[in-house]
């Protein structure tokens, strides 16, 4: 496939997504401040992103809201608390997780919400449920992207088989997702180019969400991208699960549109991602977090590991490695 | 050009170069410990790794012996005493940069040097001097690459004028220098083709250093393979100047080579590489390196920032961004 772009113009069919309460609320079990949220979207209108996700919208059944910041549930009235009525061009999305979201309940008719956009994520096994939420909140109004999750150890024939069925859906858009961090450049660019070809065929967008157990999400984001690849998630300073997230300090450099600017990018990072760190949270590459995206393994070994303050980078790679 | 090699096969031809100490040694001045170095030394041999960079040899009549480490002057006396006779399949090499070293006077005969490679480092505008001194290596009985710096500031035609420069003379290889962490992927991949079209042309291998200040280090070293670049600098724990190096720890984890071993290098980082973090040495990805990589500037303005502590990232931007 013929490079998409080139690194002096702009594709104005780019946009970006902050997810840094979503995927950074996996740090911190989605304890921020009102003001830190207040903060990012503030920053992110200024900076021109174009969508900001709030958290999860999880099913209150299933977790204890007294062991969650309120971004796991992300209601509608939390967020139009922060964003009034968001009278922006910045849009706003959640996520809602198969199996995890109780939304046909909990998800209601657009005309009712501030959200704009809602993130279903799915793996590829549980395709149908997938499918049912898609219906549902494109029936409500809303615009809607699935993210199949863990490819990297999904057959082939599985992905080929998930896109064809959501080529067929009335989503908006599938996302890549890199979720253990394990992919190449040279594996997302051919990966890429498959979710275009279905894309193309269905007029569906593609969108790509790394992590950076490699050091690769920041890579994979934009080779992706030179493949057409047109949604793109970052978060501030990268925070995210485990090794983090493309950063959108990278991101909102690299990209050439005049509508983006760097600089409320770096103020946010530095006056409220800055703190956290300060505070104790962590995230971001460690070898801990590199050894499970190389074993194409869950982060969540690694990720304990580091909670523990383990740093017996080898005796934890010897017990990976001895897992199976 | 077509891609050389896959994912699942290796290319005999790939060479890792361990360039801890002297790019690492720009953060210490030099000051490693001989424990520190012996070390270094087992891992790579243990690990496969085939070329270990002790510092450089630079002119001690320009530089003060006594404000820096041995490993700026790596004298072949200081290598012996770390390496015996080196009977192991780790090649040794030093570099020596234009300009900065009597390269006459202190580069002996090899016969009586344990060093194999002689890297020469030279920006585009001291190619004359680079190549009398490519001479005087060969001459000496010495392997020979040359580094050609900063080539993000330079003109494609002088670029071009200096790799035919090369082609003609007895060097061996020829490195590609992202020298400000500013390069994308999709230009190493350009400067990769150019690169090798003359190594071809030529017969002279092709080499990667690459810096990580946009996090792009490592992704920029296994782009430039696909293209069939041979020579890999890495790092342990990617310690060297500013944002650092390609982390041999990735670099290591992707290749296939069933010589190379993770293990020693993870044992190497935990117990050798940690301690000097802990010491309070400092180096890695962080927002001003970034911004001088963005702006495709040398990073001595973000080192001089780090070094002060400071964490205006905004009020650094700010300035750098204003000095034209």
């Amino acid at each position: 496939m013929a490079q998409k772009g080139d690194l002096l113009t702009f594709r104005p069919d780019i946009k970006v997504v902050d997810a840094t309460v979503r995927d950074g609320g996996l740090v911190n079990d989605f304890y921020f401040s009102d003001d830190f949220v207040k903060n990012l979207y503030k920053a992110n209108v200024k900076a021109g992103i174009d969508y900001m996700e709030f958290g999860y919208r999880a099913d209150k059944e299933m977790f204890d809201e007294d062991k969650f910041g309120k971004w796991k549930f992300s209601s509608d009235d939390a967020i139009r608390e922060i964003v009034g009525d968001n009278n922006t061009n910045l849009k706003l999305c959640i996520m809602a997780d198969v199996g995890r979201c109780d939304y046909k309940e909990d998800i209601h008719e657009k005309s009712e919400s501030p959200v704009d956009l809602i993130r279903i994520a799915t793996y590829v096994n549980t395709m149908p449920m997938a499918l049912d939420m898609i219906d549902d909140a494109y029936k409500k109004g809303y615009e809607t992207t699935c993210n199949i999750m863990a490819i990297s150890n999904a057959k082939e024939s599985d992905i080929a088989a998930a896109l064809e069925m959501l080529g067929k859906s009335p989503v908006d858009g599938i996302y890549i997702v890199d979720s253990y961090g394990s992919i190449f450049p040279e594996q997302i660019r051919r990966i890429s180019e498959q979710y275009m070809e279905v894309g193309e065929k269905y007029n569906k967008f593609i969108g790509i969400h790394a992590h950076n157990n490699q050091q690769l999400a920041f890579a994979n984001t934009i080779e992706s991208c030179t493949q057409g690849v047109s949604y793109l998630d970052a978060t501030m300073g990268g925070m995210g699960r485990g090794a983090g997230n493309c950063a959108m300090e990278l991101l909102i450099g690299f990209l050439k549109n005049p509508k983006y600017k760097l600089y409320p990018v770096i103020k946010f990072v530095e006056s409220n991602i800055v703190p956290l760190r300060n505070e104790g949270l962590e995230w971001g590459f460690d070898i801990p977090y590199m050894l499970t995206g190389h074993l194409n393994q869950h982060p969540r070994a690694a990720i304990a590991a580091m909670k523990e303050g383990r740093r017996d980078y080898s005796g934890f790679y010897k017990e990976i490695i001895d897992k199976d």
